[in-house]
């Protein structure tokens, strides 16, 4: 008789392991107790969590569970036979990895907010999950409570969705946000954010975005079907964003986000997080603070935009406990949720094949031919110019630039030839221009 | 042996049984044909159109399934053993409530697009499927492709949803951007959304609101796990609505809307449907056109926005098909979607109990002491006042005000009170103000 069988027999109670209680799986262990009747009536069966592997499990945490089901052995709340769904709010590659590896392997179903380990190892995951016939939910790894996971695999189940575009990294958007409404320089909106609590001691992660980039990757292999990993994705921070950039943005009718986007265009992926200029009446452009807001697009659907928190304890809880009703749902059904499914073979698009607006500035020898000698190279390129204006004189010289779409790996080389010509100093800026089509 | 079981046996097909091929049911033959392979994949199961009924069913209508698969026998495909799932697109309470609670009655799922139907005799297909442990899907009813009916029933199911507040009706939202951004009259804006097919020929049951008030109904049903009704739904159409109160409300840093809002408080539900002054800087104000967008607010969750595209033949055909393919899947498995569960009694609070801010515009005597008699009415009544402001001279003379969040009974009164007052000659405007607090 499997585990599920034998907790299931009864009908009433569904048995979780949470391992890991941070700020989402206290909020997920508040909100199981406070809203115990209303989920108990939505999954049909009470939902119980009945051991919680945390580091620490003498520390007071104020938490509405008995102390002794708080341990500090993960693996024993994994193979623990009375235990029919692990909810892993740990974060991190390993040993959340094995530990889910093992919980699947064994029949128990896995609900996770872990967007690093989806996309480096989904694989392996859906293909346990696969294997043991058990359910793997997780829509908390993106967006925090937005419902986003579930839209795309199961209300859009009848399109072929080929873009998604979003702003997916909060920590990110409440940096530029401050840095577009007060002037400050990125290292100041930093500060603020980790005063504030929406950035980390080390805001690597986010400020690099190694954060969107798992997103994007975990949207795209949904949405497409397909089997993206991090690695995939090409990925640029906001560290060179500067106070002049928004100024420039600003006085064009921009403004700039750090935006994750997926396109699939005859069968290739292009998947790629990095800061933009988009107009200031897009709809992302009013997307402020730590919120997220994704566009998903498709031939049927035109675009859908799904807005909301995209991090925080409580509005992350929210989508976790929407899964574990889920899985609850099923386990009592000997059903299954809507697995990976077969996926297609897929390629990545290479960067440079892919195709995009840029925005530059360059700083110039302020004298008569230099444009016409900067426009020689991008037509050389295969690159046409939508605007070009000139600002400031003698040091103080700027020449700017939007081009049409191009493709990136022409852009790139029109870049190293320009960087190498004696009338231009520097490279001011460069940023992509998006959301104008 | 069941329906169910008879056709299910061999896992490969399932078949479905279409009432109705109007702009809709067209959209979802040509979806199905189009991206049949995408759907099976996620299905596990082929989805097949094996009969649609029809008013003519000798008329050329160029879709990529054989003639002999329509009937004007509604009856008749509904009655059919081969069919798994009643996919109804046929729209009006009769005959599509009979033909559904026959086909519930017969093991067969249901998959339905109908607003009317269901915010008017929910309940009673809601009970034909519990009992008889069939599906009831329905995410085209609402906001046509954009997926809320799902995330409402399944991702939200840890929370208590205690608001939602939208735009739901894209006829009217086309009609009133027209007006706001071309100084047009509403028969104008209502005659050019005719021209372009966005409005019927008798525009009745948009622009008063009906349409408006049976999602609203139905929304509150779902979101609140209540029995709420259109009639349950205080109602206020577009009709009332000039230019005069565009160019004010532009003056004042608002925008007009109809929205659709549905609140839980203190275990009573409000239901309402009517024009609204909003920010304009709220999220709702940049919705433009046909487009639909729908805010979902609760205690963890926060703020929540779901947008898209609220009607047309494709997006809402994509939103049936997402259903479809969730029933075909419980089907192959023997589950059952999430039902509409047990349902709180909770009761419809009288439309005089809810509060809300107003905004009214009076003409009036151009003379001293007349404010000062109107003031003193709002105050008897309890009723505080936000902004005052009088504009023109003699006959033009106008009053105008913003109160506070006050009762609607207090309101209503007050407002009878000033029309009997001598001083007062008109009242040119009343508009409630949402958005907010």
């Amino acid at each position: 008789m499997s585990a599920r069988e034998a907790n299931m027999g009864d009908g009433r109670t569904v048995r979780i392991g949470l391992l890991g209680s941070g700020t989402v799986g206290a909020a997920v262990i508040r909100l199981l107790h406070e809203h115990g009747d209303d989920v108990a009536r939505r999954a049909g069966v009470h939902l119980e969590v009945v051991r919680v592997a945390v580091r620490d499990p003498g520390r007071e945490r104020g938490l509405p569970l008995p102390e002794d089901r708080f341990t500090d052995d993960a693996g024993a709340v994994v193979d623990d036979p009375t235990i029919d769904i692990i909810c892993e709010l740990m974060g991190g590659v390993e040993p959340a990895r094995g530990l889910l590896v093992r919980a699947l392997a064994s029949g128990k179903s896995v609900v996770t907010a872990n967007k690093e380990l989806l996309a480096s190892h989904g694989e392996e995951l859906f293909t346990a999950a696969e294997r043991a016939g058990s359910d793997l939910y997780f829509e908390a790894a993106v967006a925090g409570g937005i419902p986003l996971i579930r839209p795309l695999r199961e209300s859009l189940a009848g399109e072929r969705v080929d873009r998604i575009l979003g702003i997916v990294n909060g920590t990110t958007n409440f940096v530029l946000t401050q840095m577009s409404e007060h002037g400050w320089t990125g290292d100041e909106a930093v500060a603020e954010a980790q005063r504030l609590g929406f950035a980390e001691a080390d805001p690597t992660a986010d400020v690099e975005g190694y954060d969107a980039a798992a997103k994007c990757a975990i949207l795209a292999s949904v949405a497409f079907g397909a089997r993206i990993v991090a690695d995939d994705v090409y990925r640029e921070g906001i560290s060179a964003v500067t106070p002049q950039d928004f100024q420039d943005a600003a006085r064009l009718g921009y403004v700039i986000k750090l935006l994750a986007i997926a396109e699939l265009d005859d069968e290739a992926i292009a998947v790629r997080v990095h800061p933009a200029m988009i107009p200031d009446v897009h709809p992302l452009a009013s997307v402020r603070g730590a919120s997220n807001a994704v566009f998903v697009e498709g031939p049927k659907i035109g675009q859908l935009m799904f807005y909301g928190a995209g991090a925080g304890g409580d509005p992350t809880a929210t989508a976790v406990v929407g899964d574990l009703v889920s899985v609850a749902r099923n386990l009592l059904q000997g059903a299954r949720g809507p697995g990976a499914g077969s996926t297609n073979a897929r390629r990545v698009r290479p960067m440079d094949d892919t195709r995009d607006q840029y925005y530059l500035k360059l700083r110039v020898d302020d004298r008569p031919g230099v444009l016409a000698e900067i426009a020689d190279r991008f037509g050389r390129n295969g690159i046409s110019l939508e605007r070009v204006w000139q600002e400031g004189t003698g040091e103080e010289a700027t020449l700017s630039f939007i081009t049409h779409r191009a493709q990136e790996g022409a852009f790139q080389k029109t870049m190293r030839e320009l960087r190498e010509l004696d009338a231009v100093h520097a490279v001011a800026s460069v940023l992509r221009v998006e959301g104008e089509e």
